[in-house]
């Protein structure tokens, strides 16, 4: 039997994959390694074929031969996890109903998993990472956008239709901004990368592309434009951050992504809201993510674990 | 072995118990019934100890000589459902770290359990009331305050600590007015009973005493203001469901309590905020609950049932 588990993550534009060192995994004080990783771009003109032919030769190149015992993947978008099936994707065309585990599982004649990206990184922070003992967790990525997945009672918990997490469009300010989803004032509105550099750009009036990084650089060398907006967006997310806290009292939130990267303000400015929101009997603790880039190849793998020991 | 198991419902100042006619229920079309039931009001002097007596000598009356094979406990404050402890009561004095589950063992001589009313209510509609078959359900009662329980994956969901479903105090409007528990706009200030009263008596300058009810009944008269506050609170019942489904992304949301009669344009106001602040994708529907009073007694059936079936 194969000893190494294959993950493959398809993050839009970038894709990336990893062979681990062995395919079963003992409690350990630090994560386990890599045997192999990979990166590609997915080019501009890239359709899922394209992004999934990449995807195999580069699976196969990092498997040198050997056969896995099972492939984990990560999508970035939405997947109906129970029928093994991606729903579409908002950055690459023809990943509408792509049944991508039966297609994989073709490809390397071992049985596979996918879900999505925000669930696949919570399982990933969990069993390797920052969540490791934490039977209920909260995962947020902030990035170029807001999304999360849920560890309850020390399982992933997806929802009824596998949309569980998505903290990025609640509500947290009625007569804040207009998000793309059509409401105002959602956490992704106030606190995603895009959004928060947009603001800035169009609070100075000037046409300069940003960036989220950048209005995070900015706020540290005492812009105080890119403060304001920095901190309205850290104070969006703490007040969603308690609201979900009230609703499923988890032990602890774990937050990844670019944005987290703004500095010591930020994350004060994030705890601050998060505790004033939630009930004095409400106790969690918000941390970083362990994994900087490879949480959901983390993540992956732990989808697909059982299936080895099965096997 | 006995046949029977009794239910106490410790909800504050009215202390409710019944009998069901077997200890046994199989999948069933209509909901069982009560073999007796019955109710007392706690006096105004009221110690836990008291109650507790009150509500030993009720449910000895209930069960006329015969031994319960269960008891189920709900109780109005926050628990300690593993440790079988009340934590404490904020209508009752001395209620602080009372071991109840091991009293009212003690007291009848079978096993009990407890667990605070919201999440009882929870599982006593998915048991045997509007959420029957819904593996993924909220209960939100919206009454006096507004609070809320879950069942997710099919078991009752408590959360770290026991505090999950505290919908009442996720913030929907930081612009909204002052809560007693700190913060603006959460959802209870919005759309319980006694907050809409006090808005409405504010805004009429007088100091008639209203309730919630009253409140519903004046909108439906006619008066423009008792509507106004009554569609806001509507509003942000429904914006504070839909970010909960954003979040657990829920099969189905069920609400009981008075302020649940107050007719359709309330019912319309919940459901149309809930829809806009879900995503498309995140789909569920918003019922009523079946039981008028008796969702604590029967999840309190629902607490113990795999007792009887153990013993």
């Amino acid at each position: 039997m194969s000893e190494r588990i294959l993950a493959l993550d398809f993050g839009g534009t970038k894709l990336s994959a990893a062979v681990t060192e062995s395919a079963v995994f003992t409690t350990v004080d630090s994560p386990p390694r890599w045997h192999a990783h990979g990166r590609r771009r997915s080019p501009p003109d890239a359709s899922a074929e394209t992004d999934i032919s990449m995807m195999i030769a580069l699976g196969e190149e990092l498997l040198d031969g050997a056969a896995p015992a099972a492939v984990g993947i990560s999508f970035g978008g939405p997947v109906d996890f129970p029928a093994g099936m991606v729903r579409l994707s908002h950055h690459v065309p023809g990943w509408e109903a792509v049944p991508l585990q039966q297609q994989i599982e073709v490809a390397f004649g071992a049985p596979a998993r996918v879900d999505n990206d925000a669930n696949v990184a919570a399982l990933g922070e969990w069993r390797f990472g920052a969540g490791r003992g934490v039977a209920d967790l909260l995962y947020v990525t902030v990035s170029t956008g807001v999304g999360g997945g849920w560890i309850l009672g020390g399982r992933p918990f997806r929802g009824h239709a596998g949309m569980a997490g998505e903290i990025g469009h609640t509500v947290v300010d009625p007569q804040g901004p207009v998000c793309l989803c059509g409401k105002r004032g959602c956490v992704e509105r106030l606190a995603s990368g895009p959004y928060m550099a947009a603001d800035l750009a169009a609070r100075r009036g000037d046409r300069t592309a940003l960036t989220g990084v950048m209005v995070a650089e900015l706020a540290a060398a005492g812009d105080p434009d890119a403060a304001a907006i920095l901190a309205r967006g850290a104070r969006g997310l703490g007040v969603g951050i308690g609201n979900a806290a009230n609703l499923i009292n988890p032990w602890r939130v774990v937050l990844g992504g670019g944005i987290t990267k703004s500095g010591a303000a930020w994350w004060s400015g994030v705890r601050a809201a998060a505790a004033e929101t939630a009930l004095p009997e409400v106790q969690f603790d918000i941390v970083p993510a362990f994994f900087t880039d490879d949480a959901p190849l983390w993540g992956a793998v732990a989808l697909v674990e059982d299936l080895v020991r099965g096997g």
